[in-house]
């Protein structure tokens, strides 16, 4: 259960009269195209030679000045010298791989961990060391043992890749004791941490965390930042908050990667967020987002089997789901595809295999109705599964 | 003199003073704006939906169906299937340089050769071998001497890069004879050809040369092609036709490092495409274009001392000049700033370290006044550095 696996298995959810929980998309509805229609509009009116030509290859200078008073509100202080623009945060990771990573050597990564990494990882060859996780996210503790044996081994340890906000995919939380444990123990090993922040913005109740990057006093801490999830992925644009000599190399790398991200949909983003109109926009995602995580957070209490631990995240896009032991999820999406519902098994997210009674539901791109139909019916496939495998009497 | 000096050129050569030929860049004032302004406009009303969200790594199909039938016309009859959309060649060449090389492999250039392949394949760490050049191009018999030493040998050639049409960065053209016998010798000694032919639509004389490709009857060669030149640069859009497995591997690779072009663009530059806008398009630039390179030659004609040799392009942005062995084009451009001029030396084009004494003009972005200024600054230059080199007597 590779990318390509998953692949499949969005490629037929993608039919119509399926319920697909199995994507990880935003929205169309609650994105900005009319602001993107009157940016563009104006970018082509009035800054066209810019918008048409080739760019820097750090990025869009206004741009990347929004994004580093933004940072300053998440506990980053910068400027725009210390924001790289990249192609959509997977950019960011494959550049970091190709940065920082030889053959054999090793990234920490939670288990389980977002797949897009491990695809931007892999082909630099590196081994996996997985830390577990609970509701309050990776244990550091777990961490802190595998950086000492790496320290009095092969010290092949490269960088530790975590998503501290509703992660995906088991949309859990990192605690805030443990973001400052985790920016010590990458100041006392002095192993980068990249913080993977897709989903911050997405808080649907509590108040935000800070970051791990606000404890990070050593320039330890590479922070990955999105427009996504917040605007629109379609224009690929998301940025990178690093230590100048990382930012340095890693503007060499884009370089000789693609020159630099197309001009046009920078200039006219900037054009979009530079009024304030992103926090009001952020507040219609999460009203749209909040009232499908409920509704789907609700019709699991209300359809699944007792035994099922699944989680109620408090912001992001998915909702993780792990069955009693012998159910497996491969052979529940089977049946659950015979039900027109899909969903993407947790095995695939799993660097050491684990995870075969797991699943992602996402909620960000399916209505309520459809969510807890969907529910419903997996409930039912749960059951059945456990139906099947409980011994007769 | 690299990649970063070239850039320290650039930078310096961008001052409102300076008349720069230093730089690659194609020319604003032949830059599709009104239409690109309608296209967005018209993709963010109808098909905004596509526009804003992920898209396909393999490119937006109505666009590769496009480029697909233009490819036709340059004897490449292929399908949509068959062409996958980068964002620009330069990242083409980067994934060819993932896919195909290893540490130690050898990659055989043109010399001197296009500086931005160097820097897209150097970081997979390859050495190169070089085929020199005459004014037909590569030399053909010099390439298979080299392959055949190889065959007997290590057998680490990976693959033949070149830029047939109006090579940046000397001008020339490959020879149609040559063009047979380059992909001949990719069939007998099995080594795949990457033809990368960004400026093959700017031809101001004479009639198109067949492609490489045209002759490939066993999917040897890889096709690289662009809309920066004959649109703009600034939404970083190129194509690769190449045989099905490897644009499988292309895609996989694709996803990995950014998932996938982004979308508007893709579908706006079909938007501004779909009614054969580019042909009448590109004789406009060609118009623009021809007059630059006419003064350009025209005034090397009349300033330049004799002993320098320079070449007269039927097409693309630039002119090459090699002058007599002990003048040091470094030192020429120290002098030549003075008065307010910059190129770019040709030593960094050169990966043996040879080429001291040549020099790249980019005519594209300068206007003919400027360039006939320019070429007589640079004569006085050249015939002082002559003086300063004279014996005394």
């Amino acid at each position: 259960m590779g990318p390509s696996d998953l692949r499949e298995i969005l490629k037929y959810s993608d039919k119509p009269e399926i319920t697909s929980l199995a994507g990880g998309l935003p929205a169309p509805e609650v994105m900005p195209m009319d602001e993107y229609r009157r940016a563009f509009e104006w970018v082509l009116e009035t800054d066209g030679d810019r918008a048409l030509q080739y760019g820097p290859a750090e990025g869009y200078e206004p741009l990347r000045a929004w994004v580093a008073e933004r940072m300053g509100h998440r506990g980053i202080p910068c400027t725009a010298e210390g924001v790289r623009i990249v192609n959509g945060s997977q950019q960011a990771l494959d550049l970091l791989g190709r940065l920082l990573l030889n053959p054999g050597d090793v990234v920490i990564v939670e288990n389980p961990t977002y797949i897009g990494a491990l695809q931007a990882f892999t082909p630099y060859q590196p081994r996996y060391a997985v830390v577990p996780m609970d509701d309050d996210g990776m244990q550091v503790d777990a961490l802190e043992a595998i950086l000492a044996q790496d320290r009095q081994g092969a010290g092949r340890v490269k960088f530790i890749y975590a998503q501290p906000n509703f992660q995906n995919p088991t949309g859990r939380t990192l605690s805030a004791e443990r973001r400052v444990r985790l920016a010590q123990l990458a100041s006392t090993y002095g192993v980068p941490v990249v913080e993977d922040d897709p989903y911050g913005e997405l808080r649907y109740e509590g108040a935000h965390l800070p970051t791990i990057k606000s404890f990070d006093t050593e320039g330890n801490v590479i922070y990955l930042g999105t427009f996504s999830k917040i605007l629109a992925p379609g224009f690929r644009l998301g940025w990178v908050v690093a230590s100048k000599p990382l930012l340095d190399m890693l503007t060499e790398a884009k370089r000789a990667a693609d020159f630099n991200t197309a001009s046009a949909p920078q200039i006219a983003t900037y054009k979009v967020v530079e009024d304030g109109f992103v926090d009001r926009h952020i507040e219609v995602i999460r009203n749209v987002y909040r009232a499908r995580r409920d509704a789907l957070v609700e019709a699991i209490g209300e359809h699944f089997p007792l035994g099922v631990a699944s989680t109620r995240p408090h912001g992001g896009m998915f909702v993780w789901a792990e069955m009693p032991g012998p159910v497996n999820a491969r052979e529940m999406l089977m049946e659950a595809l015979e039900q027109q519902v899909a969903f993407v098994p947790g095995v695939g997210f799993h660097p050491d295999g684990t995870g075969a009674n797991t699943m992602r539901l996402n909620f960000s791109n399916v209505t309520p109705e459809k969510l807890r139909n969907a529910a419903r019916i997996l409930g039912g496939v749960i059951q059945h599964r456990l139906d099947l495998l409980a011994p007769t009497v």
